[in-house]
């Protein structure tokens, strides 16, 4: 029989049960979601609380598995609960006016968000495959894009070529909303994707990611559309923000800081001037979630970096009005060293 | 001077101030909403919390209203917070360690949801501007899609298709997973959108909507991809569907409760023997949330039914490895009658 996380964040919480009805977390414990529903995991087991719309899906899934899909009846949920001497819930994902659903009827809750956490920062085999999966589609969805962008072209229009592309191999989603920035729009790290259209010595910056049975990829490329002769600020930052990207691959190892992995890349772009206008953090943990835990920061906490963790290693320099760059892979820590996800996109500036 | 919405739900709550760091409450009260912040409304005024990421644009976007965009510091908003005798809070979109953090901090919070539900129920002409945007970008892209589809296409093939038409016509995104189902998968009414094939002779169900400023459309269509003239059952049981959609748009009226409204098609499948096999409910609330109240169901509340409510006429007749017809519109009440979102689209049974 194939163990799921669930037995795993049981063990994590050292309580007698542990329960969530929000879908991320739901998928973590079985492999499945539902927009209705909850699971449960004891000792004996997980149960997989979904309505009749789900129930069939979820047989022929959880088959071989500790996971029994049942009827979702809210009492009943609730009865079971009442019957532990504490169950586990996540406070940072439990609405209040479930918490007081719970209080009232009887269950003592504790917090178990540090449960959760813990055990879903360090990826499995199987996640880091869904991991792995969203990122190749993102760079193939990126390749396939790259000699259909042409003059005149909005953000938009090109943002929806690359997801169309990404939906086209496979991808079950976005990973988050889509980034196109052109010219100095790339200045500004969240650009939100609008009507500019593009014009020939234009910059481009892409940051964009899918999902894979939940799983999210995360890359951010910049390029020019052709060189108009007035970049020459622009491609001796890009240079620099390379090399800390490059940098971070190679120097971040099991171990360290998310302050210590951090400051590889922010310490060389602070020795060539560009310690300012790198605005944001390193890196955050890509998962189920798109920004998760660990986080690679001036402020991170003290929490070791090891294997199994995935993050994003993405340095930037951003010039109000002038331009932005950010260099973004998904990548792994695998025998205390770094893996990229990402080897078929050209980091060296790329001009179309 | 333009009153937001914040004024709105002030008054309907009956407290001192609102707070909300849920992102379509947030939109909801302010037009905008940001990733990180929250909002506090007073009878002084909006603030919008937010950081310097999203400040220039929102100083932007609230030139001329109530709204006043600040830096975000979570210290100064609980602070501010604790100075009210009540504050309004939704317990449904709190979570429950955020209202831990407000009660640790002093604040006396109320749930303020109902205020919320009974604002956002009622549409105002700029949501309804947004609305009726995102109908007519969902239906053109359908209409630019029917002439593309072929024999051997999968359906998440399609659903790209589809998407790629939604973001090239200017949606900001999805209003939900889009559900393209072939065959005797659509008598799934929630199926996942998969790799099965096209065939000919199949039909197709496509369920879908895409955003505009937060807002949303929902539209379903059913329809044969040729005719293999083995689906006398499913025409016949098309042409009831189609009419039990249509009685209800001529049939409801204000003033009417959502079991009332449901009834009349309803009663129309019943009748003509396909009351088992419609499994769900006539219809749902559509604004900044893709299913939102009012519910038009047979356990619908007595809630009647009043101008500027927009929500879905959707019957469906489903036989299990059979056939799947669902035929929606987005529709809202104005002078006392419906008036539909959609009519761009052919609804008489279509043969491609």
């Amino acid at each position: 029989m194939v163990l799921t996380n669930g037995q795993k964040v049981l063990a994590a919480s050292g309580l007698d049960a542990v329960y969530t009805s929000c879908e991320y977390m739901m998928r973590y414990l079985t492999g499945m979601a539902a927009e209705n529903g909850c699971v449960i995991v004891d000792k004996s087991g997980t149960t997989f609380y979904t309505d009749s719309r789900y129930i069939e899906a979820a047989k022929k899934l959880f088959e071989g598995t500790d996971v029994t899909p049942t009827n979702y009846k809210q009492s009943e949920v609730l009865q079971r609960l009442a019957g532990y001497d504490s169950v586990g819930i996540s406070f940072r994902e439990t609405a209040h006016v479930e918490y007081l659903a719970l209080e009232k009827a009887g269950v003592k809750a504790v917090d178990a968000d540090k449960a959760f956490t813990d055990c879903m920062i360090v990826k499995s085999e199987w996640e880091l495959v869904n991991i792995e999966r969203a990122c190749n589609i993102a760079e193939d969805a990126f390749n396939m894009l790259l000699p259909n962008i042409r003059e005149g072209m909005t953000e938009t229009a090109v943002a929806a070529m690359l997801e169309y592309n990404m939906r086209k191999l496979g991808a079950q989603g976005l990973a988050f909303e889509t980034i196109v920035a052109f010219g100095a729009n790339a200045a500004v790290p969240h650009h939100e994707t609008g009507l500019t259209t593009l014009k020939f010595g234009d910059e481009v910056l892409m940051d964009f990611g899918c999902r894979v049975n939940g799983y999210c990829s995360d890359i951010t490329r910049t390029f020019l559309f052709g060189d108009d002769g007035k970049h020459e600020a622009f491609k001796k930052a890009y240079a620099c923000v390379l090399e800390a990207h490059n940098l971070a691959q190679e120097k971040i190892v099991a171990g360290m800081t998310g302050v210590q992995a951090d400051a590889i890349a922010r310490d060389h772009l602070k020795a060539n001037g560009y310690g300012e206008l790198f605005t944001h953090s390193l890196g955050h943990g890509i998962g189920l979630n798109v920004h998760e835990a660990p986080s690679l920061s001036p402020r991170a906490s003290e929490l070791p970096l090891c294997d199994g963790m995935v993050f994003s290693d993405e340095p930037g320099v951003y010039v109000e009005g002038e331009y932005g760059i950010r260099i973004e892979d998904t990548v792994v820590l695998k025998n205390g060293k770094i893996k990229s996800f990402m080897g078929k996109t050209q980091k060296i500036l790329l001009i179309l």
